[in-house]
């Protein structure tokens, strides 16, 4: 967030505190920051009438009546004592007060308009000229404990919504109200895509039928992507004992996170790990045969799910989830072949965002340079590397930037966002460099002169975890999935019963042409059957009546063009066989 | 083991410890039974000389001139006392006699041709005129605790092959020695299928590129089997609560076998268990929407690895695993279309196990007819599913036996036995009615009249374990796989670097149009690369020299003919088309 947009967030939070004092002066001040779509205050109206959803209007109204005399912030530094008897009798200040100075940092109060709040700072100049009153809008009410702290009493949480403009703020609210339509909860139960079962647990989601047509299509997109680039798919099992994650490293890393298995006490599988990830395993793949460097680089990739120990309060839809579906791969190479293998992969990752349409750009997770210590390797490897993964960035015309500090201690890392039709960000594919888990494992080819030689290690996932990945493309297409990947691709609509043999003919050749279509001779009004279509989401459905048995020919209607068309059955299959495939 | 062949063995038993006891008098015998492919006798050698596998010849010797005066056993029943005397010394006869006195059995002595032994009897009436002395040989030596207890001592066992004909002994040696040279781990080795890693844990199959496209391979041909009789491929997790196998009954009965789950202690994961099996989850899927009459029957399919504990002292190879991949599926279906549905499996297992040249025969696995009680449901309905499958099984002209009393308790079954190649026999694929767990999870649909109608759930493997199968499959070819799954298909071979580039431009041409080809241009002689193409058991490769460039054709050699033809690229893509798919 731009500092300017802050200092007016933090400005509305003060403007918003005026008001409720004015309003409710009972009410007890405690903390109100700038946040990512505006600010809040935590207030304490314990002491009298606490406002509800209806009221806000009414403090919005008073923040806009204010702020025509709030022209100029003044600043004063006070002691501790001073600062107390200013804040008497409002124990949450008191609180922040004997922090500050138990800190020995300055107490600072800010004023404008004749409101004083406790405060470090960032204001507008002028809230009466530089606010835009027409970008805010107080949006709701909750409850939050005092320092988020559970054993502390429940305050009032005020939102409000804060922009530079109006349109951003309709933009914000639009994009709110589009994702909450979009929800791929909402739209994985009304398509039938997935399910939890209270039996088998959260996180742990089930894909129907049709939910898994769509994580395999997009999987093979992935697949047939890689497979082009000379990669191999491999298979390991989602089990390992504990002594693979020891030489990795993860076991001392991450243990609270993995789980732990084990059959009965005291035998001798007590000490085996469900896969956090497959790396280790594709490791002991590569080790498995003495390696030359004309079998360089070895590309290895599956499709295979791993877990993690999410606490089950943050599990949400498919967004968190413990069975993670990785489209993983890992490429064993020489370093003379990194910046090949580096944008081959950005070369996949760039063909299976664009044919979905979303926007990417590219993050450079590079050193700090404050402390390059503590990193693995030789400082000219690091150097090279990153240098490498800037020119393939710049050659492409990437849309990136560099975040120092984000790379692992082991490589550096580009990490893809994707922003959606709705114009959220999502990280997703990331492309990493590891010579850790090479020196672990001592991983080496021969070389050309016969000696051992080190190999990195590249970890590449394009989609990165399906569930996570499927859950974007719901909302990012409200649904909506092209031809060649809806489960339900056509369906086909007897106007009447007269019509149903000539409509399961079409039917059965659509089938034999490989196509995922259905018929529907229900006993139902024609309306109904197009609006469960509609419903479903499918791309096209086919009318059929009398006409179409006349011209020997079919009615097509599109679900995105909402055109419908009469044509030939082959100009049909012909039509479809181009959408079929990415 | 026909009564006459046993008795046989049995008799050769007693020879061998009567030839035994003439040339090491100190030998103390045990016990000496008939066994599947012969007999053994363990004897105690502890008073005086071993004999090592060298003196076996000798011994078998020693019972070929024996035998010309065995011609009548005589039996004797004795008092305890009578006997100690008789086993006076040898405190394993003493032991027995004291066991069967305690029982208050009879104790009963056999002599033939003047050795005697304490012994139940069974023997041919006639030695001399009913032993085939050719059809059997002492085949070796090995060390085995008395009655199995290691806490005993050690005894030598001797180990003899019998059959009725010199014939079987030779077909049973051929077998043996076969089986040896195609062990699947052997193979597997050589292939560079599959590996295992210390660090990764026994029993958890690596699967490396080509032991994964073999793998799809076969899932892919059973997938597409299930695709035309409808099934719909489900995607699940690997984990579950315990909760659902509570619910299903597993785990009363089987949690030492289950692989438990769990993250830090004390936190909300304790409960989980890893799937042993896919039917509770896969009933979820078909129980998370209302199902109407016309919605059934529901056939989900997924091949997936479910997960059991195994002593890791059992873990052998492919054929015994932690990590089993099930080519699983299961039917949700009215009580009216069981028959539809159990010859669709059916088909499936012909069709598949017939692509492979496997001859099955199969296993009516029934109600026990003295214990009706023990079995969940009506009498009517098992009669009526029994006699169904009997009925298919008749129909089908399938070569089948009734087994009673191997049903589950919760439906009859059907166990299809495969005999390979080299005539060893495999329990494969099952066809499973189950009416408990659609019980026990009030699984039911919406029938005709709007009224709850219980279903049933088949549960159907075809592959079964796609580990074992690969294994048994491994032995099956020896490793000489058809073209449509070999994971190398052609290898190009080019006589000399002249011909290089005609051969890099065949091979591009190939693995354009879809086959697994290699080209090798190593630095090597010709005869060196085609020693490598047989080795890895391709099916064909092709030589390219100057009389292939000079009239544009290519010289294919099949692996399994040894015939070497010439013809057109054309004609050779044609060829393959052909034979690419089962």
């Amino acid at each position: 967030m731009e500092q300017q947009l802050q200092n007016k967030r933090h400005t509305l939070a003060h403007l918003l505190a005026a008001a409720v004092i004015e309003q409710y002066p009972h009410a007890k001040l405690t903390l109100g920051p700038a946040i990512d779509n505006g600010f809040y205050y935590d207030i304490d109206f314990s002491d009298g009438v606490t406002p509800g959803a209806d009221d806000l209007k009414s403090i919005q109204k008073g923040m806009k009546k204010l702020v025509n005399k709030w022209t100029e912030f003044t600043h004063a530094e006070v002691t501790a004592d001073e600062a107390r008897a200013q804040f008497a009798g409002n124990q949450f200040k008191l609180e922040l007060i004997d922090e500050i100075e138990a800190k020995g940092e300055p107490i600072s109060l800010y004023t404008c308009g004749g409101f004083t709040d406790l405060c470090r700072g960032g204001h507008c100049e002028n809230p009466k000229a530089d606010l835009a009153m027409e970008a805010f809008k107080l949006d709701k009410l909750a409850g939050a404990y005092w320092r988020g702290d559970e054993k502390n009493p429940m305050l009032t949480r005020i939102y409000g919504l804060a922009f530079e403009t109006k349109e951003e703020l309709v933009a914000y609210e639009f994009q709110i109200a589009e994702a909450k339509k979009r929800d791929h909860r909402k739209i994985g139960k009304e398509l039938g895509l997935f399910s939890f079962s209270e039996l088998v647990g959260p996180g742990l989601p089930l894909w129907s039928p049709k939910g898994t047509i769509l994580r395999n299509e997009i999987d093979k997109f992935v697949t047939g992507l890689r497979m082009e680039k000379g990669y191999q798919l491999v298979t390991i099992p989602h089990l390992a004992k504990k002594a693979l994650y020891e030489t990795s490293g993860h076991w001392n890393k991450y243990s609270e996170d993995l789980f732990k298995v084990r059959a009965k006490e005291g035998d001798d599988h007590e000490e085996y790990v469900l896969k956090p990830m497959n790396c280790p395993h594709h490791t002991q793949i590569f080790d498995a045969e003495p390696r030359s460097y004309r079998d360089m680089p070895q590309r290895y990739a599956e499709t295979t799910m791993v877990y993690r120990a999410e606490q089950s309060g943050e599990l949400a839809g498919l967004t968190r989830v413990l069975s993670i579906t990785q489209d993983d791969a890992h490429v064993f190479c020489r370093e003379s072949q990194l910046r090949e293998e580096i944008e081959a992969i950005w070369d996949i990752v760039d063909r299976f965002y664009g044919a979905f349409k979303f926007d990417l750009e590219v993050s450079l997770s590079f050193r700090d340079p404050e402390n390059l210590d503590k990193y693995l390797g030789e400082t000219k490897v690091w150097d090279d590397s990153e240098a490498t993964m800037e020119a393939i960035a710049k050659e492409r015309g990437a849309a990136y930037f560099v975040d120092p500090g984000e790379a692992a201690f082991y490589g550096p890392k580009l990490d893809f966002i994707a922003r959606d039709s709705i114009g959220r960000k999502h990280q997703v594919a990331t492309i990493q460099l590891d010579r850790q888990q090479p020196e672990r494992f001592d991983l080496a080819c021969t070389n050309e002169n016969g000696e051992k030689e080190r190999v990195v290690m590249i970890h590449a996932a394009i989609a990165g975890s399906l569930e996570r990945f499927t859950a974007v493309l719901i909302e990012h297409l409200a649904g909506n999935f092209p031809f060649w990947l809806a489960p339900e691709q056509i369906a086909v609509i007897p106007v009447a019963e007269v019509h149903n043999e000539y409509a399961q003919g079409v039917h059965d050749q659509l089938t034999a042409a490989g196509f995922r279509s259905q018929i529907d001779t229900d006993n139902e009004s024609m309306g109904k059957k197009v609006r469960t279509a509609k419903k479903n989401k499918l791309p096209y459905f086919l009318i059929i009546g009398d006409t179409d048995i006349a011209n020997n020919t079919v009615t097509v209607e599109s679900r995105d063009t909402g055109e419908s068309i009469a044509m030939s059955l082959d100009d049909l299959l012909m039509k479809l066989q181009a959408e079929a495939s990415v």
